[in-house]
Order: C-alpha cells, then structure tokens, then sequence
C-alpha cells in the first residue's frame, strides 16, 4: 500500500495515519451527504426509525454486522440510570454496528451518538429549513446537524476511512446509533442491557473540547392547580398561570442555592453558573374568557456531580412545596410534583485514562493546538460508560443554535474530529494491513 | 277554551295567562328533554350544527318557519360591532325560527340564544359527562346547560306553550339560535345583516336578575418572543415565559386602573371590581430543556361602558408596551399585540322600557318577589340590539359553574324563566283566541 516505506516494505504507524487521513479527506464528501441524509431524516423523539433505517442500511453498506434492538423496559428499569418515562418505545430501535476484530491483540471502543432530536418549534423563526441539511460556506444547517449527527457522521467515517484503507483491526469498533438521549438516556442504557460493552467510549458530542464532568440533569412536571370561571368573574377566581409564578421564583431561590460558589463542586470551580433551571414549557387554558383550571410546568433542572437523583428529587419537591407555603391558595392546594424522563446523575470524566489522552493528544497534532478541558453544564450518556466502568471520553465537533433556530454544525470540525476519531482508532484498538 | 269566563264566553287575560302557565308545566318534561339533547350535542366553536340540526327541526316539529342562515363576512365586516376573526364560519350557521302573526295589532319579538359553548378542558376535573346533561335534583349539569341552551330551551317553550294553547300571535316572533356570542358577537350580528328585527328583543342568557348595563370585552394575543437555547445555557438565554409575568403584571396594573373608583361607570356604581382581566391562557415551550423562542398570551379584558373598543385597543397595547419599557430585553424586543374575537363595547339596557317593565313585573308576578337590577361584568349579543336602535332586554335562569367543570343549570329556574317569557309574550306581542 502507498503507505509502506518503499525502501523495508514495512508500514511505520505514521505512514498508516498519513494514508486514512488522506482517506478522511477523500471520503469528506461522502461524509457530508451523510450527514445531510441524517439531517434529512426527522428524528423527534418517537419518530426515529427514519433516521436509524438509514443508518443500518449504511453501515451494513460500510460491512459492518448491524443489530437493531428494540428497547425492553423489563430489562433497563432495574438497571443502575434508568430514566422512568411515561412515552413509549414500542416500535423503536438502536442501531448497533460492529466491525469485528481481523486479528487479535488489540482493545475495542465504542463510538456512541444519539439520533433523536429536539423539537424545531416555531418553525418561523429558522432561516433555513431544520430538516434540509442546506450547507452554506463551513456550516451545515438543521436541527440535529450539531446535535448530533454531525457526530455520528464523524464516527462512522473515522471507522470507514481506517476500513477503506485496507487496515484490519485488532479490536473490535462498535458504532452505537441510539434514541433518547435527549430526554432520558435509556438508549444507551438498553444497548447495556444486551451486553454491548469495549474497553472505552467515546461521544462525539458537540463538544469541542475535552469533557471533564458534567452536571446532572432531572426534568420535572410541576401542575397546579387553579378554580377556574367565567373571566367575568376572574377577579375571584384562582387563575393557575399566576401561581406559577410563585413556584418559579422558589425554583429561581433552588437554582441560586445550587450555584452557591461554596457549594461548587471542584470540577466546576471554573464556572460561573454550572446549575441551570430551565422553564421549559408552560401550558395553560384553552379560552381567552375563562379562567383556566390547571397549569403545567416542564422544568429542566441541572445540578452538580456528588448529589444523587433521589435526593435532588427530593429538594426539587421540598423547593416547590416550599415556595407554595408562602401562598394562600398554594398552601390549601398544593403543586403537584411529578417525575419523568431525565434523572441523571452529574459524572466525571477520568482525565487520566489513556483513551482521554490519546484524543487529547491527535486533537493537538492534527489541530495544531491543545484542545481545552472543561465540564459541561448538560449532560450526555457518557455517564453510563462510567457506570459500567469503562473509560470514556466527550469530544466532538463545533457548532451553534443547538436547541434553538438555526443549528449548524461546522463541517471543518466534524472533519477534524473524524481524523481524530481516526487515528484515536488506530492507536487504541490497532491495526494490520 | 278552558280559560274562558263560562258565564260570558268572553277569554279574560288572566284566564289566558293562567293557560298558558299550566302549558308550560305540562311541556315541562318536553322542555326538560330538549335541554337535555341540546347539551348533548357538543357545540365548541366551529362545531354547533349537530346542535343547530337538532334545534331547526325541533322548532319546525312547533310550526314555525325555520331559516338556517350562513355567515356573510362580506355583509357583517363593514357593520358597527362586527368583531375580526381569525376562524372560518364556513358552512356554520345560525338558527332562525318565526312564528308568524295570525292577526295584526300586536309588536314583534326576538327572543335570542346563541348555541356556542366554550370548552370543558380539564375533562378530569369533571364529576358529571360534560356532555351527558344529567339531571340530579333540580340540576341538570353539562357544559351550555346554564350558558346558555337553558335560555333557550325557555325561549322555545314560552312560544310553545302559547302556541300549544291555541292562541294566535298578534305579532311574530322569532327564535335566533346564533353562533359566535363567545367569542365575538358575529353570530347575532349576521342576523342582523340578514334583515332579521323586532320592536324588542329579550336574552334568556343566565342573568337571574335585570340587566342594566354591561362592561365592554376585548381580546387580545399577546406575543412575546425570547431567545431560546439548550437548556445548559439557560442562564444566558432569555426565557419568555418569565418574560410574560413582566407583561402580566402591567395588564394588572392596566386592570387596576379601569377598575379605579372615581373611573367608575355610574351602572357599576356599587360593583366593587366591574372589570376584570383574564390571562385565560399562556402556552409556551415544547421541550423541558429548550428555553422556548416565544410565549402567547391569550386575554380578555373587560371595561366599563363609554370607552370606544378602538381606545381600549390602543390603550390595552400602551399598557403592555409601558410595561415592556421597564425589562432590558423587553425594550429591544417589544411584545406583538394582536387583536381577534371580542371587539364588544360596554352596553346600558333601558330600564324606562316597556319589555322591561314588562319582564321584572312577569317575573315578579310569578316568583313571588322582584328580581334584582344589576349590571354584568361580561358582556352578551344585547348590544347589536341596542346598536339597532331596539328595546333589549338581559335576563334568564339561574345556574352556576359557567366556563367553569360541572356547570349545571337550575330547572326550576328554567321553568319560572319559560314562565315569565310566555307571559310577556302575551303582554308584548298579543294572542287572539
């Protein structure tokens, strides 16, 4: 092969790096129709079978041995993060694509992303169409490109770009194309639960940097209650919508308490606001004219590393309770807290583990610059790799608008973070040629 | 007949009326069950013709010459107190039955309902089918059973029983089953168009009591735009659910102010808080860990009588624009105000009326006591008949519950209501024998 010192006949692991870099570059097109094809494929929580269809069908293209394995809840709700949720995942799948191992003696990894997606709404307010994949300049738009399918794309042409050349590896590559991420984590858990493990992990997340901890996340329903009537007598009425506000602000005085710069756990000591409450969704009333009889918050909570789920369940529900003492009507008929989706424990990452210096170190070479460290304010499944003991890294490509109108992804970054992913291949599972 | 003096043959009025009464109890039973099959065919917005069908052929079953009239937004846009719409009537129609006069001498009547309710949302917080219109006691339950099929079911059966009686009218009346009273008036308005008046008009809406005067009712949508983002970055983002209280609080303030004692109407001279603000609904957000891009408010406001609704529009808009003026984001990023549904201007009943002299002595005569006088804090289609120029009257039967779960209606103020209306037919309008 071209990367053979001509001279022995031998293959230095420069030259071999040399050449799948090469082949990176050589099938970037290629990766980036891939991606787009994703971002083409809506994937909203229940709807991502599209999307992972597409994916099987490519990886088994690329010879891989793909599985799609539903999600049993028999299996995953006793398990160690699994997230108790009220949809369901009848129908659904994981894509899990191996590339065996050609020869022994080397270690596996998993490359794991999520396919599903937040929601687009309001649809106005995007530029672009959220399922187009339109590029423009650097920067491929829609929602998922970031997060993260541009990710995905970059796992599966660092994997293909290593196989294109020839390579044999000496430890088995799973790609792991899971669903709901974005609300649970019990994707992941489920690949767990059929026994899908290597000896590291790595999430090409949207973050361009080196991940260190992460905060946890809990999502809550808080619903209250008002005594709805006819708006003529609103006045003495209850109207739900403004004791909302009396639970917002204890969540506010819950979300000031967390951040505490004395109760900063050490791997956020850098960050200013580690512990973000989000409202995200506030539902009330179907006629102007009557007074509505129900409320319902969605909250979003982060909290830090070291407290565990139960227990910020129980602050969420005291905070809430709490405020509501201090309301006439609240205290009478307090808010009704309820549980579902995200009840993830913050995690760390092993700074020391060889998996972590070794994308540090091909970011830094193919860069030209030291990726930095730092903790996330969200969180990702890693937390699971952890759980299970193995070694895991967060690093992936760069990008905007996540969550928001006009997400994109730069395709520069998703094709930096397929060399790294590439070479990270190379120097942690091995190759032969 | 009965009711004839044995010795003269002549028919005394009171004989007449004391026919008719006893009518009136015996089809009270009938009455009582076409309530009921009104209540049970659900008529939301946009979905009143199972009802409308229901009432056209009942009172074509009673003789009278029914017209089903579509709504002409090319006829009714240009008139005082049409209110812009942003919902289609297309296909919908109003009711309208006349009974025509056997004999001239007498004046003509309207007796007007409309069949529109407003929805039952939270159907868990109802004890009773909303739609089931079950009797228990002297209440029959259901949403519209009090506002308003109740009236109408006592409109219908007043003409009956005189009609059943044999008597001849000396005036035509006419039943409008209308459309559109719960959220803009459109629906009466159209009647109008359609040439359809009368010397007088009485609305059996649930007002227990003698109308004298009305507040104004405008709605109004209140966009409020933020700048959404992952919820991880929530802190920097700009929730506009938070963003809302900082417009809720200046309607309040707004709300305040119409509500000041020497601002007072002198009809609202003894109402402690004639006009109330409604956040009847705030919907915002799809997913608890996006800060959502938007939130809508949906209000009502009511104000007293003399204000224009194009002055209230405008200071409904300043209220909310003032409000804004004080938050930072707000200032760069004023909330849309936007105008559909109630434009209805605050209205006065003539109480030196003969029909409403007529209607308190009836009622007063058969319930033993004379009914209140009171001004309301909604508002109901009399408006377009004073806009006509025509004597009006606001009054019917007693319930509770409105906009409200487990609405119900009390029968036996049905009854007195169907009692004191076929009474004042016969005072207005006239019989012959």
């Amino acid at each position: 092969m071209e990367t053979s010192d001509q001279a022995t006949g031998a293959v230095t692991m420069d030259g071999v790096k040399a050449s799948v870099l090469r082949k990176v570059d050589e099938l970037f097109d290629e990766e980036t129709h891939f991606l787009r094809e994703m971002v083409r494929r809506p994937s909203l929580r229940g709807e991502t079978n599209l999307v992972q269809q597409f994916i099987a069908k490519s990886l088994r293209g690329h010879g891989l041995n793909v599985v799609e394995e539903g999600l049993d809840l028999g299996k995953i709700s006793a398990m160690r993060g699994y997230a108790p949720v009220d949809w369901s995942y009848e129908g659904l799948v994981n894509v899990i694509g191996t590339a065996r191992a050609a020869a022994p003696g080397g270690r596996s990894l998993i490359l794991n992303g999520h396919v599903d997606v937040v929601p687009i709404d309001p649809i106005e307010h995007w530029s672009v169409d959220p399922w187009g994949g339109d590029v423009v300049g650097n920067r491929l738009y829609g929602r998922g490109s970031c997060d993260m399918k541009g990710g995905i794309a970059a796992a599966v042409y660092a994997l293909r770009a290593v196989q294109s050349c020839g390579l044999g590896l000496t430890g088995e590559v799973t790609i792991e194309a899971v669903i709901d991420e974005e609300c649970s984590g019990n994707g992941t858990l489920s690949a767990f639960a059929n026994g899908h493990t290597a000896d590291a992990a790595i999430i090409p997340e949207p973050f361009p940097y080196m991940v260190t901890a992460s905060t946890g996340v809990i999502w809550c329903r808080i619903h209250i209650r008002g005594r709805g009537a006819h708006a003529q007598s609103a006045s003495s009425a209850v109207n739900p919508i403004e004791k909302a506000y009396v639970v917002i602000k204890a969540l506010r005085e819950l979300e000031a308490e967390l951040n505490r710069p004395e109760r900063r756990h050490p791997s956020f000591a850098g960050v200013e606001h580690p512990c973000n409450v989000n409202i995200g969704m506030l539902h009330s009333g179907t006629w102007p004219s009557s007074v509505p009889e129900t409320c319902t918050l969605h909250v979003r909570i982060g909290y830090q590393p070291g407290i565990a789920p139960v227990e910020m369940q129980e602050r969420i529900r005291q905070a809430v309770l709490g405020g509501a003492q201090r309301d006439e009507w609240l205290r009478g008929t307090p808010p009704h807290v309820e549980f579902a989706g995200f009840l993830a424990e913050g995690w760390l990452v092993d700074t020391e583990s060889e998996i972590f210096a070794l994308v540090e170190r091909n970011h830094e070479q193919l860069a030209g610059a030291k990726p930095s460290r730092q903790p996330v304010t969200g969180t990702a499944d890693n937390r699971y790799f952890g759980f299970a003991g193995m070694p895991h890294v967060g690093y992936g490509p760069y990008g905007e608008l996540l969550h928001a109108p006009d997400e994109w992804v730069d395709l520069e970054s998703v094709r930096l973070v397929t060399r790294v992913l590439a070479t990270t291949i190379i120097d942690w599972v091995g190759v032969i040629s």
